[in-house]
């Protein structure tokens, strides 16, 4: 797993600093991304517009492409209504509205390159600008196609995390630890797990950072789930916490898997957090029910990650 | 080989669990799928549908995008009858038949972009569907060419494998071995194979899984064909099993091997098992014919790899 | 940090040979391009055009693309009026000139696919230049689709690094340090550095390069800055350097850096270089702002990384 | 240089077989494609359409897609002629031939989908049909986008490679060394050679490969040259052969160079070899002239690295 170990440092050096903040901070959402946010860069230079419309919902690229659509629309409708509606042939001169309203539909169809071609452009000012307008049109559904292509084939790592993190009996101490399964219908092979816990030192008023060592970071296949677990022997940092201890120190345990889906050959990686108030002690996970279904094919059920049961 | 090996743990853990199933099951199908079923998420989240369009047939995508189409059309000319015949110019209009025929070709024709125009809207809500339609087309062609690309540029390792693994003399001792080739012109190099035996052990009642040790685990080229050796020595956990023991433990011989197609840099994994009765015992592979043809050409028949024969 | 090491030679081999260049030169531009220019091969070989129209500046790609149509159209519009106008229906024929300008735009409609219709092409020769200039309009935006998407999908290490590099005191001695930044709202995971400086001899009279070893040369997350610092020990081959020395050699500093996004699961690199007048002596950085907002939120400000303070 | 290094193995196992062929062979054509043939599979199995198309001349494509062009627009005019030209409205109808050419031209304007609409289909079998044409082009199209994108976006290492061989003086022995270049203003870092040799062995009949170990394996940046050098010392597998040697042996040297392009993160793999005519004995290369210009750019002539001269 070399590509999350570092070599050259003692302690390890995440990138995130020492600084000891005042309030409860949580570095990583549990949506996997990173707490951060940058400022002092004028300009568009920090929105990255593909990779924005590569990951904000599907909804909200439906309404910006809606509403780009529109804009564009009424800014050539506009235009073709300067130019002056007597330059375009077969078009409903009725009203001014009706003229602008034709115009707006003349666009779109030039825009989509649909071009039905009831109305069309007379003499070289329409010409021109309808010429711009399906060249435009064509390269915003360049755009488009590159988007969508962009959305479907990033790699995802569709893992579900048990909700909760448990202090549980292992071996003759106790462990830390978690499930993840992955939701998808696609394998994913060679599956590693990094975690580093963050926590207040009250001594040093700094925030540290500590890897916490696993009984086992890299499965071959993750098949059905796989239970993480990080033994709390005497080198490790959290020894003799309890759950009190994780929520003074304003704790957060963060999470990097890595894995590569066979089916498509794509690395993909994914970032959880579990803050203090989501670890649970003296409990311990319930096993998954797996079953043999008739035609010899493995049946689990992958919410059944999230449960277990507390001791007595 | 680093990708395959698990240095932390003692026993591989491959992520199937152990437990020891009633009935005969099979972890890997021929085709390279795992064979596991996922329950327990509700709605789409289990269904992919970019990556279930990317692997399906060519046929069933065929039929998809068919039926996507007539849907679409029919919704649209529906919506086009509701707003009234009389809003389009050029329509056929002599019987409620033929109207809506015509406008499903409308469409159609709106759909595709190719707006021949000799039916066109007219007014705001014939032509604002339309203009929505027309947009609705690209979006989804936009989409079909994401498809189709992510089909095609999906990296494949076209390996074939033997029908069979072999139980033959190997030095000394005997070996499992088996043989792959590469079906396609193009080349594989830096080609690793990892093969894993999952089996029932009675004694335990649990399903175990052992590594497999490998006489050479990595060649440079997949040129010609390469026959997988695990040689039967005193640490092999097959040792001294006949077929009937393969048999009775329902055992699975797993394999997975990683290559790099140098044309377009890809790399690509290939999955495969052999169930016990695809077993042979005392019988040694056939070599391939390999002849150089008047240009200097090696030219081999790749289906050889097949062929064995039984030894006294 | 395999990738940067290079392990069977003594002195690292970097590729850029050991001549000893009379003037000031410089390897690697701030831009991260190298400095080089390769002449002697003849045609188009040297000029890769995809890679050409994926690199240039979005300003120039408009350029290419609105002459690249301009140009077509005039081209088909030639051939259409030397096919003559009497073989198009609709045209506007009241002078030559207009005859050429309907045909421009026809050719427009053609090649965008748009097709109106107003004119439309008759017989054999119109017909066929038509049906061979829509064809050719959509591969053309096959093409542009590819390039747009090949553009916003390119990996891209958007690294801010300091406009200075400093030697500034480390623990008992000085060090030679600088800091980056990501500019994005993207995390980068396994950010690893390599540093290297380039000089002239003045005994060998020939162009040296070392390696600069760095005190952590590999950190988990690029999440707020990272201040990369080489440690002027006693194997430091700048040890004792003032600027000066560094100007007479004609000293460039090259840093190579690879990280990974993880959220696209791209490797990406970056390049930058200090030559001797970016290199301050006597100063340090100051600390980067960095304040929790109200939503646990951490907020800095990426500019901060250029500011330093004058030491006395 | 692990990619490159077979552990496992004693001797380099390339998976090219060990027989000795009666005639000479070639494993590797100057082109770097592998010179084997495969038979045995039947149908379409050998032939990946998508990868041909990615990888034939560009001249071949465009007629590949012209020939496509014309049969499916054959194709669909015989479907019209046979429906009825009487189905389609604005048809030229004053002989056979021009009805069949007319219905030629409106299959090629409904599959680009320009539709000027001059001809249209009236009726449901020639609407169907027409409506199935225009959404097999979109389909088309999607499809030449991606073989498009997926030709330009190919990695490719345009390495030149020096036309000879030469056994050189290298130090207090001889090398055989060869050089090679970039030829495209991109940089390649981290590259890596792998050199193998291929012989027939007299006293055992078979053919035999053994890896030459190289002085450097690996260099940081291919800016400039670099010259590849297996040093001929006591281990050496070719210590002391003459030209003459490496010709009765039908001996071939082969290459493999893997480089990663860091503008576009692409590891890319170039393959190539010499047969022993190519080698020359008692050679040296000339250095490369290397100067800087007017900017303080570096300034190379590529071909310069196929010339040497002969030493008495």
């Amino acid at each position: 797993m070399a590509i999350f170990i570092n070599k050259t440092a003692k302690q390890p050096e995440l990138g995130f600093g020492q600084k000891n903040y005042n309030k409860a901070v949580r570095f990583i959402n549990p949506d996997g991304s990173v707490n951060i946010k940058r400022t002092g860069l004028r300009g568009l230079k920090n929105l990255d517009i593909y990779h924005w419309l590569t990951t904000i919902s599907f909804v909200k690229l439906i309404l910006v492409i809606l509403a780009g659509y529109t804009v564009t629309n009424l800014l050539f409708a506009f235009i073709y209504y300067m130019i002056g509606a007597n330059h375009f042939g077969g078009l409903e001169t009725t009203s001014e509205g009706n003229k602008f309203m034709s115009l707006f539909f003349f666009s779109a169809q030039t825009l989509t390159t649909v071009g039905y071609g009831h109305v069309f452009p007379q003499g070289f000012a329409a010409s021109a600008a309808s010429a711009i307008e399906s060249l435009l049109g064509l390269l915003g559904f360049a755009l488009a196609t590159g988007i969508l292509y962009g959305r479907f084939s990033r790699p995802q790592a569709d893992l579900l995390y048990s909700k909760n993190a448990l202090i549980a009996p292992y071996q003759d101490i106790t462990g830390l630890m978690f499930r993840i399964t992955n939701k998808v219908q696609y394998e994913l092979i060679e599956t590693e797990a990094n975690v580093t816990i963050s926590y207040n030192n009250s001594e040093t008023n700094k925030r540290e950072f500590a890897q916490l060592k696993l009984e086992i970071n890299r499965i071959n296949f993750l098949a059905l789930s796989w239970t993480i677990v990080h033994p709390i022997d005497d080198e490790s940092p959290i020894k003799g916490w309890s759950v009190e201890e994780f929520m003074k120190r304003d704790a957060e345990i963060m999470i990097l898997v890595k894995a590569i889906n066979d089916t498509f050959s794509q690395t993909v990686y994914s970032r959880y957090s579990f803050k203090a108030n989501e670890i649970v002690e003296k409990a311990k996970f319930k096993p998954l029910k797996q079953e043999a279904d008739k035609n010899g094919r493995v049946v689990i059920s992958v919410t059944d990650i999230h449960k277990y049961e507390v001791l007595n």
